[in-house]
């Protein structure tokens, strides 16, 4: 092998190993690590966080990655690893030390006026630290560079190349197209969904959720799930991928949908190739990506009749008290109410984007200096009753719900909604590549599904842009026609539109 | 402060939380790790390894040590870490980096073999392997210096100073002194221990050794309990310090005793003082400082009368079945039982010491060219009938019992023993400090015995040698009386000698 790409290899896992090290001692923080820990263990990640840096801004790297990059010798596979490792190095290196201490800083102490502010249920509280924060995040973007405006800096930050241009194509069509599909659920009646919310023993609904994981091809030679109070995924390398989940006795919804969700993107990670640990090309493709397995798993799977076809009557012998009098279609139909609400995290699958998209228009605005600050929760209710018809009453239930903003996060909301619209446009290239699909998940048989995923998304790491890897798998790129035929599809059929 | 100290401090401290990370992937491979991470787990732990190493060992702290040893500017407790740190860098430096890896990679070779040996019950299959380890090992003693012979470079290694020399004085007594207390307990009856075999409940055990820990001080705000195959204990900075127990319903020593033992190794760590963390005043002493500390919970606690006049009526409370017939007398003789066997890790406080013994004269002859490996089981067996008057029938049992030697542990067996006589020699001292200890033992009241060690062993770290803390605590020097006084007085009690 090429020495120098020989060396970039071990460079990259040697990094990587400080990575999953990092990694481990976040996931301990959350499962397992007293109380008393807590600041060494910050100080513990901080440290191993510089020295990652610092392995990885080394010009030792730099210099290899500018040899590699105009390295004839190189496969292709090769040469596309070497492009994003050095696209990496350059948006890190172009960051000075001084203002990424200062983002830092900024944002611990935003996190912690985010939850003074929460406490007393009062914006004005945040609102300085918020336009420190919106003044480095503009700072970010012109350090960064960017094409026609600086909020499209900070989109690349977590979706390569996603523009605005683009998300505005697919937020028109949210308003357009799914807003007349919510106004004709809200006007039929909220199917019985009382039986969710009845006593459900924590030890049988873990027990039912490992099956759920089970079921899906979740891989527990190299995996563990763990209870956290919010769920998330960890990977400390291929072969060891962890999810958790949250159990509430008295709402069922909670660890079934978190579960599901939790588990496609432990399948995701599952399914990297280990041959290329610490690789670009054994990495995950991007944040939208990720976040289409996990929506394809809690909804186009995990919220289809089909899948409850074969899980309610097994659900009914471990609850009996609780389903005996239900059939599969009411539970069906539970697990699909549509019914906008003030909070983003418990929203149903077709309010949600609406969510997201008043995000992403207050945080564009704040980024492009079209929206001051402290008019955030004014012009937040404003669209709150625009879009989803409803009176937001406190800024706890409105502008001060997600951590996100406190921590500098802008440009991350829109993943959430990419995430869901790629997971329908991949889950209907999968049935129509599986004409079985539909059969094999009613049998409860869903391995063929995670095989075709592992096929054709999984192995590839960042082998492929998103763009690439949509147009190779479905045909197209990235458009709301699946979404949109999916939700007009189910709705329509569970409401009698 | 001096700005070079201040640098010292940092770099330590940097190596420090590299080393807590290596300590909870270590942890977790332990507890949490599914069985398909093993691989990647061992390259991380080796990456974050080879890291510490490198920024120990790096040129810029060599050059800091020179310049601090030969600071007038520093006060003594500084000048002492920067002592202990250039001892230590001098070790490391010593070795060169062709030797570690050849010592590294003989140690996998040879724990491999150790366990295809067991598998096989033949000390044939281990012995090429040990005889290049023992190579190995002479050759580091020489590259490491010694004074008058080689072995005592390597009881260095574990126990600073520890020379033969020492231990010969130490091993004389046990032979002279302790051999005739166990002739005399041999020639009486062993005494009732049936009822510690009966089914003690798996949860009932996990509750009473927390609450063993509690009433020890073992603090649940900077530590944690959880299961583990061999029990141990972990420090993540002595705000975070983890135990492992096992738990066996048909035998209700395991988890008792070992609890006590982790417990009091999680003691001294938890009594670390924090503003020290990294550098040598605030980590432990030695390996038989630590020993002394698990085994004065384990034994003059854990074992003592007082003890369980306070907690057998507890413990009978809730396992009335197996216990409402049973005396807190019977309950004491049957956690004292002195019976000599082939196991060292089962043995009782009192044979213990033989087993060891025998491990230090086979090690020492081996490492001084006294021995050749070929004649380790003859001579182990021969030992083993000469002092504990046992007839050897097969290696598991006799020279393939202990892992220590496979991963190249030459001169560690000796802390055990002098965990042991430090532990007897502390408590003695402790009991004149305290003359109402045993009444506050009885009382379940151990608190005022975990202040004194705090204030008189655990906040120092390294600040003193071992003598010198061992005379400024107990007035001598390590000598064998308490230990004989302890053991000649509660076995003659017990077995009426």
């Amino acid at each position: 092998m090429n020495t120098n790409y020989q060396k970039y290899t071990e460079k990259l896992v040697k990094i990587t190993d400080v990575n999953k090290a990092i990694a481990i001692l976040g996931w301990d923080q959350e499962i397992n690590m007293p109380e008393g820990g807590a600041a060494i263990r910050a100080q513990q990640i901080a440290t191993l966080s510089g020295i990652a840096h610092e392995l990885f801004t080394d010009h030792s790297m730099g210099d290899l990655l500018n040899e590699l990059t105009n390295d004839p010798s190189l496969t292709p596979e090769q040469a596309n690893n070497v492009a994003h490792s050095k696209q990496e190095f350059d948006k890190k290196t172009h960051l000075p030390a001084s203002f990424v201490q200062k983002l830092s800083h900024s944002t611990s102490e935003g996190f912690q006026a985010w939850l003074a502010a929460r406490k007393k249920n009062d914006f004005a509280v945040f609102a300085p630290f918020l336009e420190k924060m919106v003044n480095l995040k503009r700072q970010q973007a012109n350090l960064l560079g960017f094409e026609k405006q600086p909020y499209n800096a900070l989109l690349d930050e977590f979706e390569p190349n996603l523009q605005v241009a683009q998300l505005e194509v697919l937020f028109a069509d949210v308003r357009q197209k799914i807003s007349g599909l919510l106004a004709k659920i809200a006007a039929k009646p909220v199917p019985k969904n009382d039986f969710m919310f009845r006593f459900y023993a924590h030890q049988k609904q873990w027990d039912f959720g490992i099956s759920l994981l089970k079921q899906i091809g979740y891989d527990f030679t190299y995996g563990r799930q763990d209870i956290s109070t919010h769920p998330f995924t960890t990977d400390l390398g291929m072969q060891d991928v962890r999810v958790t989940t949250r159990i509430n006795e008295h709402n069922f919804h909670e660890m079934t949908w978190s579960t599901l969700h939790e588990g496609g993107h432990g399948l995701y990670e599952q399914g990297l190739l280990p041959q290329n640990y610490g690789l670009p090309s054994g990495a995950y493709l991007s944040l939208s990506m990720h976040e289409a397995q996990s929506r394809l798993y809690e909804n186009n799977v995990g919220r289809s009749k089909a899948f409850w076809q074969y899980n309610f009557p097994i659900l009914q012998k471990i609850f009996p008290d609780n389903l005996q009098k239900i059939s599969a279609e009411q539970f069906y139909a539970a697990a699909n109410i549509v019914q906008p609400g003030f909070i983003r995290t418990s929203a149903d699958e077709i309010s949600y984007h609406f969510h997201i998209m008043i995000r992403y228009e207050i945080e564009k605005a704040l980024i492009e200096g079209n929206l001051a600050v402290k008019d955030v929760p004014d012009i937040w209710n404003s669209l709150y009753k625009k879009y989803l018809n409803l009176t937001v009453k406190n800024d706890l239930e409105g502008c001060l719900q997600d951590v996100h903003w406190s921590h500098g996060l802008f440009g991350y909301f829109p993943t959430y909604s990419l995430g869901s619209f790629y997971a329908a446009q991949i889950f209907r290239a999968a049935e129509k590549a599986m004409p079985q699909l539909a059969t094999e998940i009613q049998q409860g048989s869903l391995l063929g599904l995670n095989k075709w995923l592992r096929e054709n998304i999984y192995q590839y790491g960042k082998k492929y842009s998103i763009d690439e890897l949509c147009k190779k798998i479905t045909g197209e790129e990235l458009n709301l026609s699946a979404f949109i035929d999916y939700a007009e599809k189910k709705y329509t059929d569970l409401y009698n539109l």
